[in-house]
């Protein structure tokens, strides 16, 4: 794929604080990254902002808002779409919430997170701000989110307009679903896919199946077939890689986002 | 839930030798065992054969054939029919494998996975064998089970007479497919239900994914309402509780074999 498409999402390399982030995506020509709002938090959203548009870099996503299905959500996703505005980004990629004594179950969770979103759509609306509903892979279902499937997620979404509330299509949550492909027709006919990103599927999983997703060509994952079913259904926007990996974590960040950047050319 | 339903699965409580087992399920009036071909042969097929058919004890399977995609699987396969018919039972469950070099894919380790099924057949058919194809957890995909969704096993049963090839039908590999409730009412319509299997669902996850299949009631399954949509769909044979969990294999297998009966009876 294109240098041109390229965003890396601050979570592939964590061990690099933002200045340095920021500083090798210039001296490597990386036109986008995706941020994480605890990190920025850290740093501080105005300097953040600040660091990010001097440099000249694009904000494809701030990752996340989410977890509807937890008390406070209302309040947390406000805040998380004042901090993308700030950040300069359209899109809010949102982690909808698993189970909760409030929510016992994956249909009473999804009916929770429907309604939060049409609650949430008015003030995102305002603010220029798109919400990516991110289906997670169902080993996620209880604890994280209980939306599984771009079906699932293309069911709420499709209840409003398309350039308030799409998706997200991430490889390593849906490679295994047979029926993605169709959906992913269907939510790029409705101009609803607002985020695409990228991770490669390597097992053993870890303890707790966070920080496994694997460097681009290292899993099983055909990512050239998957750039090609998404770029078919209409999208010509950025590209994420989002890597969750202690083993990556646990290296040179610079040489992680150099490999990070040539495994992503050769896609 | 009935005694006159249970049976334990081998693997439940794999710290207590055959003999021990056996005894206390009688002992417990527990009706029916689930059989793993590994400790099996370790004991002895003609002996473990002997053993259970003098205790008066059903085998509700034989766990399990499959593995499609790797070499040898003719072979392998057409053994564990023969030890099925030499323990008594009429049910080989089937996982059916993951991605290899041969079949680097979903689609074609699946085609594979309906080509072997197909040629398997007839010899499970002329020794009174049904063969149950298992779908796994979408996070086994690369590396043990292809086939994912009950809907995928579907398809690839459907192309053969029910009273042959089936399904198992796993609380804890389906819990979260919002279709699978239709795709195990299809199941039961058609006679295609070989065998249901209970195990809950709990996180976090250990590393491997493999052993932390959760004790009845521990997790977040409703394993009542999967017991009655299995029930509806007509399916009234035995219900086996298959854990694989590293916590409960350190334990007494005495006491674990007792709180899983008091666990399946309480659901």
């Amino acid at each position: 794929m294109n240098l041109d498409r390229f965003s890396v999402n601050q979570m592939t390399v964590k061990q690099l604080a933002l200045p340095e982030l920021i500083a090798h995506c210039v001296r490597l020509g990386i036109p986008g990254v995706g941020l994480w709002r605890a990190p920025v938090q850290e740093y501080g959203i105005e300097a953040a902002a600040s660091l990010v548009r001097d440099a000249g870099l694009a904000v494809t996503t701030l990752c996340r808002g989410g977890f509807f299905t937890s008390d406070g959500w209302e309040e947390d996703n406000r805040a998380a779409i004042d901090e993308a505005v700030t950040l300069g980004t359209d899109t809010l990629v949102l982690v909808s919430g698993g189970l909760t004594p409030a929510c016992p179950d994956l249909l009473s969770a999804r009916a929770r997170i429907a309604e939060a979103i049409g609650e949430l759509t008015p003030y995102a609306g305002e603010h220029g701000i798109r919400l990516a509903i991110e289906p997670l892979h169902p080993m996620y279902a209880s604890d994280r989110c209980a939306v599984s499937t771009l079906d699932q997620a293309l069911e709420i979404a499709e209840r409003f307009p398309a350039d308030q509330v799409g998706v997200t299509v991430d490889t390593y949550h849906l490679w295994w679903d047979d029926r993605a492909p169709a959906a992913v027709e269907r939510a790029g006919a409705q101009g609803r896919i607002h985020s695409f990103q990228l991770a490669d599927w390597t097992t053993p999983l870890p303890a707790g199946v966070l920080n496994g997703r694997g460097q681009l060509g290292e899993g099983c994952i055909d990512l050239r077939a998957w750039a090609d079913l998404v770029e078919k259904a209409g999208y010509t926007g950025p590209v994420e890689v989002e890597l969750f990996n202690d083993e990556l974590w646990a290296r040179d960040g610079v040489e992680v986002l150099e490999e990070t950047l040539e495994r992503f050319l050769a896609v």
